[in-house]
């Protein structure tokens, strides 16, 4: 609550989690003592109001966090602090996409990054990486990753071995998931999701503050809800999925098909919409409402407090927006209409800080966020 | 885990629960003195296998509870023993459904289920209800219910004054699903949903070992997914939801229309399509489809372990079950699928059931259940 929430009093902390002041008092003691929290100069928040309290804040450069973003053709690596805020970044081409390769281009790139600041070497154990497909976060192996072509591959042994540091690999969804649930959009919520829109399209959901992984490690799979029967093939294999429908490859099949031009670029699509082009610009209304039909299967089933947007796909939001509020705002039910989406354009930055989120998490997995107030 | 489980050591339940002995031994001591759990005579489980172990039970008979199913033609009502087992049951019409007439008739039931057996009345503290619509368990308020035309109704105080009995209100879905997470199909599951199909269709879902409420009272809409862009307008307003295709008010409306015989009933529109009447069995179809496309978005979002089907539509059941395995099947997504879809035709008495779980289960509020097996 504090790495999310900032300072806090002890008194604060007992009410807003429960717990008793004397086991927040106990909780914090080992934390203080090794430089996690310290206490902040007394406040009387007004005249009066009883004796003053020294809040606790969380010192966030008491240890530092590397964040990796796998993608099949970049490796993007940030530095972050205890409270996710990003010190450093670094990029490099992933020329040869094996684990292998990856593995010991990620060597150097954690290298660069730690030489970043002279700090960063002395106070960095953990990596978190972030990565598409079916991920074993407690076994540290990546299942499969359709994107990267991989299929079980062990790779938090294979980082550790290249840098010496210890490894939590989690799916590129969830992780994002995690760093906006903590530190951005999702501070204080116990129901929570985000929707990725680009070349897939996923989401992650926070139920009762934890992270929903599925009893069969599927959950949040938004991109296969069927929604409508005579909608086109997904590569799933089953008709009328969202993604068959509002993927960018799916968008830019339909205009390069009712255009009779094959060469179209997905900014070319989306510069026809933009110009009134009639198929282009239906090709993203089906697209936008496949989206926002998909949110509100979400929101009926889950009922999360806030939905955030996000992904590669943002960028044509503005050709989206409309119909996925729409029909998202005509198949929400009943109260879950009060569910408000809202858009985070987040760079490749951020996704790198989803690993240093699921790295900081694990450094506390006592402590599950969360709170006594939101949904009972 | 006792109460769903059955007899189990003090060392087992440490080994299943993640608790140490201690705790264990701890938490049973006050339950062990107030009769609710007893030890079962010493048992060695092999030779050679140390000392022998007393293993824990519930005493079904401590206590009991009475649950209520409240519709708006007949209230029912059971005595449920700690495990849920059913004691006794009753039913009466109830002609005129108002909140004031439900309570003086349900303060009758409860007494003739008080008197079926002399310990009943001495050992009942504890009614639980389970009734159609948006309820606000905490406050024992019907916030909201369509089918019995009731709008915020302080339920549990009606019900005490006419009782004089402690009184948990639930809505009747989450109910059942209580029921049937703790004393029934669902038993030793972390992620779990109950889907019910007739009149209306709904569900309940578990995650984590509790029930998935939502941020705002909104969650297991099921039959307010939307399906099919061009299906028929639903009562909640939209187009397309699974309840519009397939409530058996939709199917009974589709075969009057298609037959030109308004005076049909559900039961002749099932004979009919038995009899492979072409109208009738398409009707079925396309109902079973869309309850097949409504559970697989509920796998795909949530990833239960398992799933029941249950509700007064499994009558028909014989006509939509091959449509909602075949729909399911194709849209289930990757390893989701392993889900299983059990069907369980569960009578009223299950429903009334269903209210004396939640009553138990108010009973040991500090108790979740949850186990260390399963999902992580």
């Amino acid at each position: 609550m504090l790495l999310a929430e900032g300072p806090l009093s002890r008194v604060e902390l007992a009410r807003r989690t429960g717990l008793s002041s004397t086991a927040v008092t106990k909780a914090a003691r080992p934390l203080i003592d090794d430089g996690y929290l310290y206490e902040l100069p007394p406040e009387r928040t007004a005249p009066g109001a009883g004796r003053p309290v020294n809040p606790l804040a969380v010192a966030p450069d008491r240890e530092y966090f590397i964040g990796l973003k796998i993608s099949s053709d970049q490796v993007f690596g940030a530095v972050c602090d205890l409270r996710a805020g990003i010190r450093a970044t670094a990029v490099r081409p992933l020329d040869d996409c094996t684990p292998e390769a990856a593995a010991a281009l990620t060597a150097g790139l954690v290298g660069e990054l730690l030489d970043a600041e002279p700090a960063f070497r002395s106070r960095t154990r953990h990596i978190g990486v972030a990565v598409n497909g079916d991920v074993d976060r407690d076994g540290g192996r990546l299942r499969h990753s359709g994107l990267l072509g991989w299929r079980d591959v062990p790779l938090a042994e294979l980082l550790t071995a290249a840098t010496g540091l210890a490894v939590t690999v989690e799916n590129d969804v969830r992780a994002l998931t995690v760093a906006e649930h903590w530190f951005g959009e999702g501070i204080g919520t116990e129901y929570f999701a985000l929707v990725t829109i680009g070349a897939g399209i996923g989401s992650a959901l926070v139920v009762n503050g934890q992270l929903l992984r599925g009893a069969h490690g599927v959950a949040g799979e938004v991109g296969h809800l069927c929604v409508d029967p005579s909608g086109p093939r997904c590569r799933c294999g089953a008709r009328g999925c969202v993604e068959a429908i509002a993927s960018t490859d799916a968008i830019l099949a339909e205009v390069r098909q009712a255009t009779g031009n094959p060469h179209l670029t997905f900014g070319e699509v989306a510069d026809l919409a933009r110009g009134d082009h009639p198929a282009a610009r239906e090709a993203f209304a089906r697209a936008g409402h496949a989206i926002g039909v998909g949110i509100s299967a979400l929101v009926n089933l889950v009922g999360p407090e806030r939905v955030v947007v996000s992904g590669e796909g943002v960028d044509a939001y503005d050709l989206l927006s409309r119909h996925i509020q729409d029909a998202y705002a005509a198949h929400a039910f009943g109260a879950a209409s009060r569910c408000p989406l809202s858009l985070r354009p987040l760079p490749w930055e951020d996704w790198a800080r989803g690993g240093a989120a699921v790295a900081i998490q694990a450094l506390f997995p006592q402590y599950a966020v969360t709170t006594t107030t939101g949904a009972g």
